[in-house]
C-alpha cells in the first residue's frame, strides 16, 4: 500500500455485491487500496437470542474471492456500523461485542493490513477494550480509528451518514468555531479517550475524515501530531473546475499537502459527482497535488528516513567522532559562512586599519576537528586583510592526522596543530579570539560550558569567544509516534523507566508543537566570574488547545558574533542549515492539559567533576515526578 | 523511638545551648525524643560570596556530645529555619543548596533517625529535588515534611512562629473555613506537590502541625491517608483543667486518637504554660489519652500487626486450603451465627408445620470445609424443628478427613460427606436449599458464581440457595503508604507493571476513603438464565476534598436469606464480623482529583473457560490506560 513516487490513494467501498469484480473495478480506476465491509451486512447475527441466534451458513464472504496477496495489500476492512459496543443496553452491547470479536478474527485470518473502526462518541470505553484486547492477541494488522477532523455540523453529518443525497446549500457560509466544535463533542477527545485507554498501543492509528468547513490551524496541526495512517475525503468535498474535473479548495489543499509529509495513504468515499470523468479523476487530482509538492528544505532532505528516529546524543568528550561524522557537518552550507563573517567580524573590531600590518592575532580553534574551523578563520583574515598566527587545538588523535596533513598541503607556518585536550593544554601563548563548534542540538549539551572554561588560563583579558552566547530553547510537544519510539527504547541493562529518562536527537516530524519555545538556559563566553555551569529554572507555557504533552523539544540559538546569529528554533531557524536536529526529552507518562491551562515545567542542569546531566518535572497542571533524579538513567561524560 | 504500650512523645527544641544537657533534662521530663537544629544557628555560612565564605571553625557541634545509640535514637535534626531552596534570587537558592547538602550530610553522618524539614508554600520543585537526590544516595533517615494541618491564620502564623508570643484574645471565635483556607493556601497541596516531585518516595513522612482550629473533618480524613509520622502540638493548643494541668480541647482529642491508631508519634513545642506543673505534665497528659483509647473493634485487633500488608487473594479452586486458615475464619463470631439464622428461616418457610414430621429437606453444604456450615444447618433445623438430610460437598480431601471424623462423632447418619468438586458431583437427589460460603473479599472473587452454576443440574426447580446475591462495593482511596507496598510487590518474573495489575487482600489502616462505596457487580442464586458471569460497568464518584487516587478498595455485602445479611462495606459493615478485609485495586499512576470533581472508573469481570479477571480504567477526570488487559497480570484460576 505505501506509495513512494506517487500518491497512495484507496477507495472506500459502501456496498460490494461482487467483492472480487469491485476490486477489480477500483483498481481498474487506478485506485491503491478498497475499503469494504469485512462481513455481509444483510447477514444479520444475533449471539444472545432471537431468531437470528442460530442461523446457519456464512457471515462473510470467503476467503477465496481474493488472493491471499490481494487481501493483505488491497483492502481495508469496514467494522459493521451497527456496532455500539458502549451501549447502555447490555443485550445490545454483548451482541456488539460479540459480533465485534468475530469481524476481528475474520479481518486476522483474511491477513488484511488494517481494519476500519468508526468512532462517534467520548463514550468508548468498553470499545477501546476490546480493541485493546484484541491487539494483544496474536493479529497483526493495524487499527484505524476513524474519526472526524471536528465535530460535524448537521450538514456535514448528514452528508458522511447518507452521501447519496445531493449537497444543499449553505456550505460556505462560514460557521465560528463555536457552532463547529460544541462543548464536549471535540471528536479529536473522542481519539483521544480511545488511545488513552489503549495505552497508546502502536498499532493504533487514525482515519481522518476531512471536513468540509476546516477547523482552525490550531485543530490542524494538533493532527499533525497523531498517527495519521489515513485521510478520508468525501467527494462532496470536491469543487469542479473549469474543464469539469474535480478539484479541491486553497484551504483544503494546504491540508493535503501536510498531510502528503507525513506519508498518510488519501482514501475517496461517497459517490462520483463527476460521473463524466469517471471516479479515477478524484484519485488522478491527488496523484497531481503529489506531484506538485514544494520541494524539501535542507534539514527535511538531509533528514529523509530519519523523520521520527531517536538518536542518543553525541558524546564527543567520552567519546571520538567517526571521519564520516565529521565529513558529512563540514558540508553545512550556513554554519562555517557564518562562522567566516564572525571571525572577519572580530579581527575588523580588534585591530584597526592602522595597526593591520604590525598587529598578530592569536586565534585558538578549539576542537578543531578535521579544520573547518581553521579554514574559516584563515579565509577571514585574508578578506579582512588582517595577520593571523591559528592554533588548531584537537583532542581526537584521528582527527589530529588530518589536521597536520592540512597544515603540510594548504595551511602553511601560520597554524599550529595541537594534539590535546583544550583542557589540559598549556598554551605558549594567549589568544586573542578562540573559536570552538562544540554545541549539540540543546546548545550547551555536549559540554561547551565545561570545555570553554578549561581554556579560561589562556586567555587575553579582552579576549573574543566565538561564539560569544548561546541558549537553550524548548516546547512542549505532542507525538504518539515519539511515545512509541521512546518505549521500544527499552534496555533490559537500565532502570525500568531510564529510556524516559533520555534526551534524544531527533528530526521532528509526526509531531505537533504546543506551544512556542521559550529560552532556557545562557552561557556567555568568556566566563571569567563564575565557574559554575550548574542552572535551574521553570518555565510556562500557555496551551493553544486540549491535548496531550509527551515531552518537550528543544532547541538552541547561539550568538557567533554580534548580531552574527544562528538558530535551530523554528521561529528563528537558519534557513538552510543542517547541522542540528532538535532534542527530545521524554516524559514516562503523558500528561494532559486542557485549552489555555498553563503548562509549568522545571529544567535542572546538574553536575558532578565527572558528569552533567539534566533533570526535569511538570508542575502544573499536575505535578509528575522528577525526570533523571541524579542522572540515574543518562549522564555526560566529561 | 517506637512506643508499643505508651505513647512516643518527643520535644522540639529552638536553642540548645547545651546539647548533652539539654536532651538530659528532656529525657528526665519523661520524653522519648527531642527535635533539635543539626547546625549552630548563629554559626553564619555563606558558601558563594560574602563575608564569612571562607570562615574556619566546625559549623555543627561535634557528635561527641551523645553517644552514636543517643544519637540514632533520641535526636531528630532539624534544618535551619533561612534555607530558601525555591528563592527567585540565585544566590540565596544556591547558598540554601549548598547548606541544606551539608546538614543533610550531617544528619547521615549522625545516624539520626529522622530530619524535619519545615514547609511553607507550594512552590517546593527545587526543594524537592533536593531531597530526593539525597534520598537517593546512601542515607537512611526518613525526611518528614513538617507542615500545618490547614493555612494558618493570621493568629495561630504568628504563635507558630514565635510561640513565645502570649496568645492574645480571639481565638476562639470560629473562623469559616474560606479565613482559614484561603485559596492556593491549602498546606495539603504544598506537602502534595513535594511528594509527587519525590515520586511518593517511601522515606517521605509527614510531620503534622495541629492547629487551634481545626479544619472540617474531611480535611483531617485526608491527612489520615498520608505517612504520617509525627504530630506537633504546640502548647498554645492546651487548656487548662480545673488542677491546673494541660489538658486538650474534645475535638482536638478525637484528632490525638486517631492519630493513635496509626501509631504517630507526638511532639511538642513552644514554651510551657503551665510551669508550676512542669512540662512533663504535657506528656503525661498525651499518655493518658494513650492508656484511654477506646478497645479495638473485631476486625482491628484480629489484624493487629497486619495493618496495610498486601496479601494475593486466596484462589481456594486452584489450591487447598490449610488447616489453620480454616480454624481461623471457623472462630467468626457473626458469619455462622448469620447462616444458622438464615437456614432456619429457609427451612420455616419451605415446610409449614404441618408438614415438619413428614417432609425432609434436603440441604446440600457447598465447600463444606471442615464443617461449619454443617454444624450451623443442623443447629438451624433442631431449632426450627424441621427434617433435614445434609449433604457435604468438599473437593479438598484434607478438609474431607475432618468431616468424615465429625459425621463419626457428632453428626451421624443425617449427613452424607462427598469428597468431590462440586461442578463434577453427580447428586444422587436434587437439593431443597444449599448453603455456600465462597464469597471472597469482592464477594464473586473466589469464583462463587461458577462454583454455583456448576451446581445448577441438581437443584430443584425451587431450590433455596443461601445465599441468594451477593454484590461487589468499591470506593476511591487515598493511600501513600499502599502505593508504595505495591510498589514492593514488583515481581521480577511477571511483566514490569505486574503488581500494579493484582488486587491485594489487605486490612486498610492508613488510607483515606475519598467517597462512599457505591454497587458493582451482582449476582443471584440459584442462575437458572443466564450462565454469562461477565460483567462490565462505569461508576462514578463524587470527590469531597482534592486527593490523590491511589485505588479502589472493594467490598462487598450479601443477603443469606431475605433480611439477613453480611456486609464488609464500612457503612453497613457487620459488627464483629472478621473474616473478610478488603480488597485493594491500585492504580499505576495516582490520579489527581480537584474538591467536587468526578472520578469514573470502569470494571470489567471477564473469562475464559478456564479464568476469570477484572480489568479496571479510569476515564474522569482523565483516561487512564486499562489495567490487567486480557488478564495479563493476573487471574483466578478455575
Amino acid at each position: 500500500m505505501a506509495g513512494q513516487q506517487h500518491v497512495s490513494c484507496g477507495r472506500d467501498l459502501h456496498c460490494v455485491p461482487d467483492i472480487s469484480s469491485s476490486t477489480q473495478l477500483a483498481s481498474v480506476a487506478g485506485f491503491d487500496f478498497a475499503a469494504m465491509p469485512l462481513v455481509h451486512p444483510r447477514f444479520k447475527r444475533e449471539f444472545l437470542e432471537g431468531k437470528a441466534k442460530d442461523r446457519q451458513g456464512a457471515f462473510a464472504r470467503s476467503d477465496l474471492f481474493l488472493s491471499s496477496q490481494d487481501w493483505s495489500s488491497l483492502v481495508v476492512g469496514k467494522l459493521s456500523p451497527w456496532l455500539q459496543l458502549d451501549s447502555e443496553d447490555e443485550t445490545t452491547r454483548k451482541n456488539s461485542q460479540a459480533a465485534l470479536k468475530q469481524e476481528l478474527a475474520y479481518a486476522a485470518h483474511l491477513s488484511v493490513p488494517a481494519v476500519l473502526v468508526p468512532l462517534t462518541s467520548n463514550r468508548c470505553a468498553n470499545l477501546g477494550r476490546c480493541l485493546l484486547s484484541h491487539m494483544q492477541g496474536h493479529s497483526n494488522h493495524q487499527v484505524w480509528i476513524q474519526v472526524p477532523m471536528c465535530a460535524p455540523s448537521r450538514l456535514t453529518d448528514d452528508l458522511i451518514e447518507n452521501d447519496t443525497k445531493q449537497r444543499s446549500g449553505g456550505s460556505n457560509s462560514s460557521l465560528d468555531d463555536s457552532d463547529i466544535i460544541p462543548a464536549g463533542q471535540d471528536p479529536w477527545q473522542w481519539w483521544n479517550t480511545l488511545r488513552r485507554v489503549c495505552h497508546h498501543h502502536k498499532r493504533l492509528g487514525v482515519a481522518l475524515e476531512i471536513s468540509t468547513d476546516l477547523p482552525p490551524q490550531s485543530v490542524i496541526n494538533r493532527w499533525m501530531g497523531e498517527p495519521l495512517k489515513c485521510a478520508i475525503f468525501s467527494t462532496t468535498l470536491f469543487l469542479t473546475n473549469k474543464k469539469g474535473y474535480p478539484v479541491l479548495s486553497k484551504a483544503h489543499q494546504m491540508v493535503v499537502n501536510k498531510l502528503f509529509r507525513l506519508d498518510v495513504q488519501m482514501m475517496i468515499t461517497g459517490i462520483n459527482r463527476h460521473p463524466d470523468k469517471g471516479i479515477r479523476a478524484y484519485q488522478q487530482y491527488m496523484d497531481h497535488l503529489y506531484q506538485n509538492q514544494q520541494p524539501l528544505t535542507g534539514v527535511e532532505a538531509f533528514a529523509k528516513g530519519y523523520e521520527d528516529y531517536l538518536q542518543c546524543p553525541l558524546q564527543p568528550l567520552a567519546d571520538n567522532l567517526e571521519s564520516q561524522t565529521y565529513e558529512i557537518f563540514e558540508k553545512d552550507p550556513v554554519k562555517y559562512t557564518s562562522y567566516q563573517k564572525a571571525v572577519f567580524q572580530a579581527l575588523k573590531d580588534r585591530v584597526p586599519d592602522s595597526e593591520k600590518d604590525t598587529k598578530t592575532s592569536v586565534v585558538m580553534v578549539l576542537g578543531a576537528g578535521r579544520g573547518p574551523l581553521v579554514t574559516a578563520s584563515l579565509k577571514a583574515a585574508e578578506q579582512a586583510d588582517r595577520k593571523i598566527e591559528v592554533y588548531a587545538v584537537e583532542k581526537n588523535p584521528n582527527a589530529a592526522v588530518t589536521l597536520f596533513t592540512l597544515k603540510e598541503e594548504k595551511w602553511g607556518d601560520n597554524v599550529t596543530i595541537v594534539q590535546s585536550d583544550m583542557r589540559d593544554w598549556s598554551a605558549p601563548e594567549k589568544a586573542d579570539i578562540i573559536v570552538s563548534e562544540l554545541l549539540g542540538a540543546f546548545g550547551d549539551n555536549e559540554l561547551s560550558p565545561e570545555c570553554l572554561d578549561g581554556a579560561q588560563p589562556f586567555l587575553k583579558d579582552d579576549c573574543i569567544s566565538i561564539p560569544s552566547a548561546y541558549t537553550s530553547h524548548l516546547s512542549p510537544i505532542m507525538s504518539h509516534k515519539l511515545y512509541n519510539e521512546v518505549r521500544l527504547c527499552k534496555d533490559k541493562d537500565k532502570n525500568q523507566d531510564a529510556h524516559f529518562e533520555t534526551p534524544y536527537v531527533v528530526h521532528l516530524h509526526n509531531v505537533t508543537r504546543l506551544a512556542p519555545a521559550v529560552p532556557l538556559f545562557t552561557f556567555t563566553h568568556p566566563n571569567k566570574n563564575s565557574l559554575d555551569n550548574t542552572r535551574y529554572m521553570s518555565v510556562s507555557f500557555t496551551m493553544e488547545e486540549e491535548a496531550e504533552v509527551h515531552g518537550f523539544a528543544g532547541y538552541f540559538d547561539t550568538v557567533l558574533y554580534k548580531d552574527i546569529v544562528l538558530s535551530t528554533n523554528p521561529k528563528t531557524f537558519s534557513e538552510g542549515m543542517f547541522s542540528w536536529f532538535s532534542i527530545f526529552f521524554p516524559l514516562k507518562e503523558p500528561v494532559h492539559v486542557t485549552a489555555k491551562s498553563d503548562l509549568v515545567v522545571h529544567f535542572w542542569r546538574n553536575s558532578t567533576p565527572r558528569n552533567v546531566w539534566y533533570e526535569w518535572c511538570v508542575s502544573e497542571p499536575v505535578t509528575m515526578p522528577i525526570h533523571n533524579i541524579n542522572g540515574r538513567s543518562y549522564t555526560i561524560g566529561m
